[in-house]
This record gives C-alpha cells, structure tokens and sequence, in this order.
C-alpha cells in the first residue's frame, strides 16, 4: 500500500545515486566546506547554467530562501511575493528572522505566479517616504506553489520589472527540477534574471542538501558568512556536496523530476474538470468530495485534504507508474 | 597516511551503525519531526537521564546552541561564558543572530571552564539598572574548549548561583560524550542543573545529528518554533533522528566517545610537561617547535598549529590505536 | 490663512500649559528617568485608571505601540491588528525591527475597527503546527485610523476573546483623548481589559512625550531595559514627564481632545453623505472631488487627499471654532 | 547649593536661546522633518564642516549612535570600539539591536582612546574565514570617555587604517564641542575621516536633540529610513531641528562648551597629581579617599564616586565659575 502514497514528494527515499555517493564521501577530508567535494560545486552549476555562478549547499528550502533574500533586501526593506508563497505561508516567519524584520510584500495572481501587473500593483502605490517600507526584491517560485511554471518570457518581463526598479530577484526552486522538466528549456531558461535561485534536491531524490545557487559571486561571499552565522555549516559538509553533485551527476535531478511530472500527468489524464490548476509538474489539485475522498483512501491511496472541496496528490521520483495509473482509473471512476 | 590523521573529529568518517540505521529510516514516513523516530527522541532522552525530558534533532552544534540559549535569554539580556567558548570564538555572530543581540558576557577560567568566582566576577559589577544588559544565563562547555571536564561537585555549584541569580543554565555538549567516558559518571551528573543541552553526536560518528535535550519541556515547545524558523526543521528528519537513536542504542555514543578517549590518553602519557592543559576528553595541547611540528608532519601526523609553540591533536572514535602509539613514540622521540 | 489648516494634529502648536510645565523642569534633576516628574508618573495614571499601573515617557506613538507589542508578542509570534492599522501601514516596519521579526497578521474591519469575528477569520485558520506562525497579542486602535471608538462592550468582547486565546492585549491610543471624549467614559472604560496602552500627547496638545500605560507591572519592567536599548530612556526625562504630567493635571487632555472633536463635529453636521465615515473623534473623511477640493483650497483651507475622490480633515486642540464653521459653511455649499 | 552640582551635564538646565528657539517654532509647519527648520540642517553642517554633508536629528546619542553605525557595519560584521566606549558599557545593548547582532570589538587604549596599533590589536588576528566575525567599522569617542581628545594626527592616523581595510569610521561625539574647544582646531580636523559623527547637543545646552552628521549622503538616505523605523522619527521634528539650528547659531556650540572645558580647567589646576587622566575637556577623574569625598560633600559638592578610590566631577555649559573655583580650593586643600 506504500506504493499508493501521494502525500508529499519531501518525505520520499533518497535516490540510490545519493546514498552511494554519500558512502563514498565517507573518508575524511577538510570540514565544514573546505572539502573537495564542496569546493566543486561552483564549477559544477557554472557548467549547468553556463555562466559563472557560486553555490551553496544548505539542508532545507527555508534557510536556501531566506539566506539567499537576506543578500537582496535589508532589514529595513520589502521583498515581493505571492500572497501563497511558501516563504508567506510556510516558512513560520523564517524571512522575517533571516532579514531581520523585513516585510513580505503580498500580492495576487493566478496559480501562485507573479506577473509585472500584480507586483506593480504591490509596489506602485507605495510612496516613497521613510512611513513605508520600500520594496528591495522580488522572490518567485518555480514551479509554483500549485505546480504552475513560468515561462521564459514571463521570467524575462519580471526581471525587466526587478532592473527597471532596482529591485533584486529570487527564484525559489524547491521543485525548480520539475519546472525545467515541464518546460523543456535550459535550467538558464528557466530561471531568468534571477540573482540567486534555491535549487531544490530533497524532494527530488535529496536526503539533505539544497544548493542555493547566486549568479552574483559578491553576494555568495556574504551568504557564506549568513550560512556560518544561521548554524547552517555543517561540518561534514562533504555529505551534503556528495548529494549535490550526486543528482547533477548525468542530469539525475532532471530524470527524477520527469518521472515524477510523467505520474502527476498519467493522473491528470484523468480528472477533467476537477483539475483545480493545470498540471505542469508533479502537484494536482483536484476537486472531490468528502466522499471521494473517503472512497480514494479505501482503495490505499494517501493524499492531503486541500479545503473541504478538493484532495492535493503529489508525485515523487520514485511514484510507482501502476500507482498512478491505478489513481488516474480511480478518479476516473469516480 | 590518513590513519594519521589526528586533525580534528569533526571531519571523521560516520559510524556503520549509524550508517545502518539511516538507510532503514529510507521507507517513507511523515514528514519533518512527525516520522515515528523523531517521535522516540523524547523518551530515549528521558531513559537516558532518568527523568523528563524532551528532545530535538539539528544539524548543528551551533544551531543546537543557539535555539537552547534563545529560550534561556531575551533579546535584551546576556549570556556568561568563557571568553574561549565556541559560542563566542567559533560561531560567526549565531548567537548575536538568534538571540537577537543579547550579549555574550565572557568570563575568564582555567581551561576555558567557569567557576562562581568567574562568573560572579562578570555579574557582581554590573549595575542594577537599565543602562547595562543584565544577565540571563549561563553557557558553559563540557568538556570545554581545552578538553576539560566539569566535575558534578564543579556544576552543582554553577548550578546554585545560576538559581541563585535566577539565571538560566545551558551546557554545550559537543563533547558531551568524552566528558562522559571521561568522569565515569551517569550522564545525568554530567550534565547538572541545566535546563538545556546540546548533546553532540556529529563528532563522535555521527552525519548530521545533534540533540537538544531539554530539561523543560515548555522551552522544548517554544524551541520547536525557533528551529522551524531558522531553517533548521528538516523535510526528511527521520534521517537525522536515525542517526541519534543509533548512537544511543546500546550507548554507541559511550563506547565512540571511550575510544577517542583512549587514543588521546595514549598519545598523552609521553608527552610530559609538553601538555599545556590534563588531557580530560580527546583533545591534546602539545607546546613544540616549528621544528618539531615539521618533523611530526613529515612522519604522516596531521594536526594543527596552536599559536606558534603548540599543536593541537585531537582523536576521534575511529582513531587507530597504533597511530595513537606511534604518535605517542614520536612525541615522545622528539 | 494659518487657522484654516486641517492636515494633521500631528504639526499642532504645543499647549501653553505644557511649554510652561516644561520651563519649571529647567532645574537640573536627576538625569534619565530618575527626576521626581518621571517618577511620579506611575501614581497618576493608577489614579486616571483607578487601578495600579506603570507608566514610561516615549518621544513617538511609533516608539510606544513597539516597545509595547514587544513585551506582548515574541520574536516567532504574531500580532493581530487592522489591514489599515497605523503600525501595519505607517511605521516603516517598526514592529518588525522591535519585534525581531514577529508578524502582523491582517484582519478586515470596518472603519478600521477589529471585530472578535473579525480576529477568529484571522487565528482560527492557523494550524497548530510548527509551519505558521502562531498569533500572540491582538493590537487595536482607540480612536481608530478612521476616528471611530470602540465601545465598552465592543472592547470588553475582544478581552474576552484575547483571553481565552491566550492573547495579550494592546491598545494604540494615538488619539485616545479623543476616543474617551466621545464615549463620555472612563479611562479605564476606554481601554478594556489591555495589558498596555500607547496614551497619545503629541496630537493633543504636547511636543515630544507620549506614554506607555502598562496595567501588568512586569511588563512595565522588561519596557523599561527595552526602552534604553531602543536609545529611547533621553538623559533629560523631565522635561518628557512634565509634558504628561501637565496634560493630565486636571484632566487638560480630555479638554483639548474635546475641543478638536466639537470642531470635527461642527465640520461634520454639513457633510451629510459625504461622511465616508461617521465622525467620532476629531477626523473627518469627506467625500468630494478634484474640483470641490480645489475650490476649498482656494477658500484657504489645508487638508489632505484621501485617494482620488475624497478628503482628510483633521482638527486639533487648538482648531479655531469660526475656521471650523467657515469649512463647515464652505463643504455644505459644495 | 544647586550650583556646586557637579554630577553630570547630561542633567543641566537648555539654554536660554535654545528655549526661545524652540518657543520660535510653535507655529504649526509639516509633520516630522518636513519642516523647514529640519530642511535646513544640511546646509547648516555643511557650513560648519566645510563640505558637503546631510544631517538628522534624534533625541538620543545612542540613537545617534547606533543609527550610524547601522549603516557602517552588516548583521554579520563588528564594529572595533574602546573596551570602555559608551556603546559598550552605557546603552544597554543598543548595538546588538540596532545592528542585528553584530558584534562590539573591543580594544584597549590609554585614556578610553583607540590607536592603529590598539585597533590592529584586535583585527589582525582575526582568520579571514566564516568562523569568525570579521570588523566592518571603528568607532571611536571624541571627547572619549575619559574626556581625551583625538589630536588631527591621530585621526588620521585611524583613518588611514580604516580606509587600508575597508572599514568605516564613525564618531561618538557626545561632547565633541568640547574636544574642539579644547583642540582648537577647526570641527572638520575634529572629526578626520569618519563618514558619520554623532555631534553631541544635549550635555550642552541643548534639551533632546542630538545630530547624526553623514559625510557620505547615501548613508543619511538609509539612517532616514531606519531612523523612522527605531521610532525616533517625531511629528513635530521642528521643535528639534530649532534646537540644532540654535545651537549652530553664533557657534554657540562652541562657546557653551569652552565654558565647561574652562570651569573643568579652573577645578585641575588645583588637583596635580590627583588626577587620573589629563583634564582635555570637561570630565575630571579625581583619586580621592571616602573621607575626602566626604568633606567634599560636606562642602555642598555633587560628584559620583568612580570606584572607591575615586571621583568624576563633570561640568557643564552652566557651571558656575564661583562653584568651581571653590570646589578647586576644596580639593587643593585636602
């Protein structure tokens, strides 16, 4: 029954990749990021986003987010976001801790994505005296948090927003994997102007380790020091690199992320009308009754209430296909 | 060569068992700390020191020492500790970070352990008034900074001018587990009348796992809090709770920790009036020359300089007794 | 032409009474709060409240409702105010500064005022999880950012509902002179069942001095180291509590808020349907357009817009009555 | 016996023409440092230093202070001061709140005051990696705490240091007109190469308004900010930008404190070898027994014990020559 689980990508195994190149880090070597494997990674993303870039591991997509905006905004500042982001809703005030009292900037839009006319309606009407709180940076996440993904140009009208008002911008990619996937663009593609994006890996496979990736060398160097001073340098350091550059390693982020889009799109087959959002990588939102929902569970499928009209099914790397294949039948029979 | 590595524990290999017991953990299971490991913590603990307590896994010492503390001092009060402690030498600022700028109030102490006299030295003078930061706590190290043990009769008295005072009482235990070997005393006597603990597995054969052990279970609850926003609740803690249930079952964490111990001990007993502080945990304070170091260096030892007359060695769970003997021959050559 | 000014209470002449209260502070005292002023101040306002509270002298409203909030609310909690509230919309993100990060947490209401319905449409979606922050204080405002007053039964339901929650209580009393004018109430009636209240000068008559009354003396204690760290605790306090202290001598605050509210009503009765807002306290929102408000420039009269289709008039204690009437006579002959 | 007060000039009565300034400014103009007696204290600075600078008032010096040193030194720096400097040991952690926990250096230095050798003292041996808090800025105290002064040569010296490592400079001066009336030299000399000097009005004839003068304009654009954001931005700001104008109006600055400084000079010409520090201002650090003290008081004379050794007699823009020539007499005749 294991099998049926769609819960939740960030409690699944750790890719088999993963754990043997953690083994395999297990000798000594420096500590904290000093370690060969550590030192690799700038290289590693430079190669995959094809411009310099530095990058850091760090264990959760809380501190990735907030380590990576404190370099964008300063305390006195705003940072931009939906209303539904992760880091509003879900981070129990970790930016407000990281950036030290800045505000989160709430605005609208359709499926958790920003555009330039819902951050503009955010930022316009501010003025610019010292009784506001001006905005300093624009966080995004891709995909969003209904599984929804930015396109290229989409990106590329929000950075020109950011550059135009001097504003930083943020990707958080907690499932950045599957956005690329979905969109079938270069990782560059996908995250735009961006100066620094949370590049997620644990719920893709992951035991530990996220990256944030900065493609401003100036502002890694002072989140090396943000890393140190939130307790996040680990001293096995060369643990969390070994998983990174585990799911780089032959695109292993990019397959795992397009198996687990290919089960929420065999299950998405299915539900018609009852999608919620469009499926655009490994999330559904689904619209059923308590009763469905009651009937679903009997048949050993796990998911999570969303409201009381609606069920959230989130697909992993490692879904059993016949498990989604036996769902996508389930709420078709509905 | 490697075996002869005496550099530092915090970069040694992690222990099978632990090993073992993070792959059992990789069956899917709830989220962050709702996996049924992360729920045994709390009773393991209080087996472990004979009565109530509640437990939290973090990555890091660091963090570890910072959450207990935050729940230990308002933003406006002060921590005592020894001017050599790690919280005020080797953290970056983390405590100025998460207990928002209260101050690190350094006391001085042979050994980098406090004693009353020390610590009334720093508080006697301090003005009851609003000018001066009053202080809220105490952090004193076990064994210290020097690898040095507190003595149960040593803590009871910390412990009553801490009453006393009614200052709060933390132990950072990143060592916890030499002090332990090392005073042949249950845990509970090593640890005294603290309210917190920062019990360290991650140099003793460890990954990622330290424990906060709290002696209150109501700055658990708010020490929950704390964690989830400063990035530290990990999505997959089952893995992190894993590996801290291994090196209490059966009292791995004892048997790593005599072992590094017994390494150290060996190394000591040829180097005579070399040793600047009584070899108490598994850290060795050798003064010798450049000379000296260089002839060590060039038979395979790997250490660290300290200063410019002394070496520091520290052992490691996974210490090979004959590099122990030969570095003990060596020293002893010199 | 100057008499004719209702942009704000906040730019109002200081009261002759308080300049001259402040010319007898001119003998050197005690510095900080350690003259006989500062320290009677806690005596007064037990009287005003009938009960025993401690009061504290702050230069700004913004100074008083943080440091307030910030004995109230912990840096991972929340503070539940109004979406227009002047500390969420006006204070450039001062709560978060002395509330290291805390959150305010929106709730809807019209006229600016909470509602315990309107709180619970707030707090009750709140998981009880780690994941979101978890309400600790409720904050409203007595008048209100529209000049409307809660009632006595209308503060004494939100008491209720604070206590029963486990939340503490504070009132923004910017203009609470005016609110207690206008219910014809006690203080103490006014302000509920609050843990403290920002007790509001500076509008009303004074220069630099408002007060933080708490009715919990231990909150009183923490303000008051609060207070020095925020460079708040000025070395010559007296001339800060001699200002209240003048205020309050036969009860001159209730004399100048019921001066700027008779004029705000005599402004009030020609509006008719122009009142966005009934006229509470000495605010008024009038509805009328670009050209209407031209005109009444042009008539010499000072105010603010109020978005695109209306008007701000404020009066003070020292509007003159005839200037009122002449607005009066002018709005009515729109 | 008022006179022979020599406790402190942070109690002392406001000038005359400060008085009538303030009185000067009842007239009703734009809230907070709208006015256009705010508007003016730029150019007026600038007069004074001789270049271009912006300047704010606040009603503290550690407001001052801190504010300053906000916008110098990041979350995750620190700041090189004197082991005695005021925001050490005198503002109750107002740093650690302001600055977001940052980290006070602390250097010795005879007479409170720092040099290159003292401040490399602390910096050099700091590792330049993330385990340590590296310094981003020195502040220094003109007069110091002990009331030395900074010669041109040694401020410059400092500032070379400063500008070698890329650290900011800023000046506590607090009774900086003093340490010009003893140099002699020109307020630019007084200040060297700091980008920020808290200039000092309120311990000299001023009632609660201190300066923040920024030789670099980009750091007032961000002190505006966090100056409203502390709660130190008050609606009627033109009370104190009058008492600044006032006090810059005919150097009365200046003349306010050579009449300290001579009232401080008349009292050491009789203490010789008494005197613990040289007397360059207006403090004087006396070695006395109890029972010398104790004639003194018997005499009428105010002071505070420093130490039980010891007294400090500090005087004031209004110190009466008669009082001081007798408490000179006094001492001399011990």
């Amino acid at each position: 029954m294991k099998a049926r689980q769609f819960l939740s990508d960030n409690a699944a195994a750790v890719h088999p990749r993963v754990w043997e190149a953690m083994r395999a880090a297990d000798e000594a070597d420096a500590p904290y990021e000093g370690d060969a494997l550590s030192q690799e990674l700038g290289a590693r993303f430079s190669d995959l986003f094809g411009r310099e870039c530095a990058a850091l591991w760090v264990a959760t997509g809380t501190a990735a987010n907030c380590l990576a905006l404190a370099t964008l905004c300063e305390p006195h500042g705003g940072v931009v976001c939906h209303r539904e982001a992760h880091i509003e809703v879900d981070e129990a005030g970790a930016p407000g801790f990281y950036l030290h009292g800045a505000k989160l900037m709430l605005a609208e839009g359709e499926g958790a994505k920003l555009t330039p006319e819902a951050i503009r309606a955010v930022i316009d009407p501010i003025r610019d005296d010292v009784h506001q709180i001006q905005p300093h940076a624009i966080s995004i996440t891709q995909a969003s948090e209904y599984g929804r993904c930015y396109r290229p140009d989409e990106l590329a009208a929000i950075g020109e927003l950011a550059k135009a008002h001097g504003l930083g911008l943020h990707v958080d990619g907690a499932r950045f994997g599957n956005a690329v996937a979905f969109l079938g663009c270069s990782p560059a593609e996908a995250v735009g102007q961006a100066q620094a994006l949370s590049f997620g890996f644990v719920k893709n496979g992951g035991m530990s380790a996220e990256a944030i990736v900065f493609f401003d060398p100036e502002l890694a160097h002072v989140a090396c020091y943000r890393r140190k001073r939130a307790g996040h340098l680990q001293s096995k350091g060369r643990y969390l690199a070994a998983q990174v550059l585990a799911m780089l390693e032959d695109d292993l982020w990019l397959a795992n992320a397009r198996a687990a889009n290919a089960a929420a799109a065999e299950i998405a087959s299915s539900c018609g009308d009852r999608l919620m959002h469009p499926v655009e990588a490994n999330e559904l939102f689904v619209r059923c009754s308590a009763g469905e929902r009651e009937a679903l569970r009997a048949q050993g499928f796990g998911f999570y209430d969303w409201g009381s009209d609606a069920a959230r099914f989130v697909t992993a790397w490692n879904s059993d296909p016949d498990a989604a294949i036996a769902l996508a039948k389930a709420i078709g029979s509905l």
